[in-house]
């Protein structure tokens, strides 16, 4: 049985100018991998309606699950939820619910409860909320698509919260073997190993150190002796 | 005049799977920028036929530009310049002119050029070769898509050789404004400082320190006069 599918939808026009380095991708990434969840396709939008609509459709459409970072704070180009609602066709307003977690927070601080603190409960009409443990303002889950933060902290509170939620898949195993040749040496063994092992997915890393070619073989699969009768075989040819 | 447009696609397993951060996109995003550039959208594709031929295929057309990197060495895996020429229709060989550069270099190592390093020779028929002075085997320009290398070194390096060929518009310009405020508080004058300025973007990046909410607000645009008297306003609105 093969594992459930997943894409990541990155939102907002700071990735895209290179002023932020998107760091939510690489943990999710490494938080499905363990679960049995493959990561499929992740796509990086601006903060555009038409763009964000129609990526969560295509993304939405083709795999299993589908979380989105980005876009759900306070300000006027937090466009996030009221796009997930038009991509579903659902309606969206400000919602008792998260008014009230948010009424409750902003009390405990001394803070107001303003107009633009109160688009953070703008959530669609049939969606479940994710619980924000970090800034209280929450996420949500409408159909297979799980919206959060972009702040680092909290999308990552945030996959916590809804990641034993999701039934995984056999978790991928992997296997290194760091081999000081460069890959055209490599690769000849490296296809004909590919070739006998068809449920194993085989990637090589080339690097450069000390002005030396190398290449980190990475072994992947589900059955941990298939990966060590592998390794060892690729070892022995290598010599190493 | 809208700038040029531009996307990202990054082709690789080790991307999806969390092994390998990906640090060739945000690279990219800052010299577009700089370049002025628009980059709109990136994706991430796994090693995978369909996969990549269709995200080319779609790119392509909606964008001016687009720049791959990933999956042009000399292993199995390495299948990007064949998909590259199937999304265009275009028959794909080794071509003698990409030979010769990997037979001299082979040569000058006292290594073989042997079957593995020759897919690396392997480059649509009408692409125009992009020169990679690390380590020789050639990315290339096929259409409007611009094929380079995953390993950061080399990206960077075919960048650099590709961005001095591209038109570009007027550079994005940009200034931040550090509050020492939660988004929620800053968010309204924001809204109608946006309102205001409809030819600037106008950002917000909330962080925590020290147990404490502040905001980077940036100003982006192409007009500094612009940029300058909207920074006033906003910081005289924000008693910084």
């Amino acid at each position: 049985m093969s594992n459930p599918t997943a894409a990541m939808l990155v939102i907002g026009d700071e990735i895209l100018s290179g002023r932020t380095l998107d760091s939510n991708t690489n943990y999710l990434a490494k938080e499905l991998t363990e679960h049995g969840i493959d990561l499929r396709e992740v796509r990086v939008v601006s903060d555009d309606a038409t763009a964000i609509v129609s990526a969560v459709q295509a993304l939405s459409n083709a795999f299993d699950h589908v979380f989105t970072s980005g876009g759900i704070g306070p300000t006027h180009d937090d466009i996030t939820a009221d796009c997930i609602a038009k991509a579903f066709g659902a309606s969206i307003d400000v919602r008792d619910d998260a008014r009230a977690l948010l009424a409750a927070h902003y009390e405990r601080q001394g803070s107001e409860l303003n107009e633009a603190r109160l688009r953070m409960a703008r959530i669609p009409e049939a969606a479940a909320l994710i619980d924000n443990p970090v800034s209280v303002a929450p996420g949500f889950i409408l159909g297979n698509v799980h919206v959060m933060a972009g702040v680092p902290s909290v999308f990552k509170a945030m996959v916590a919260t809804v990641m034993p939620t999701l039934t995984g898949g056999a978790p991928l195993l992997s296997q290194t073997l760091r081999v000081d040749r460069g890959e055209g040496d490599i690769a000849g063994p490296l296809g004909l190993l590919a070739k006998d092992y068809p449920e194993l997915s085989l990637g090589s890393y080339p690097f450069q150190k000390d002005g030396k070619y190398g290449s980190n073989i990475v072994i992947r699969g589900q059955d941990n002796a298939q990966i060590e009768a592998a390794l060892a075989r690729l070892a022995s040819e290598m010599g190493v």
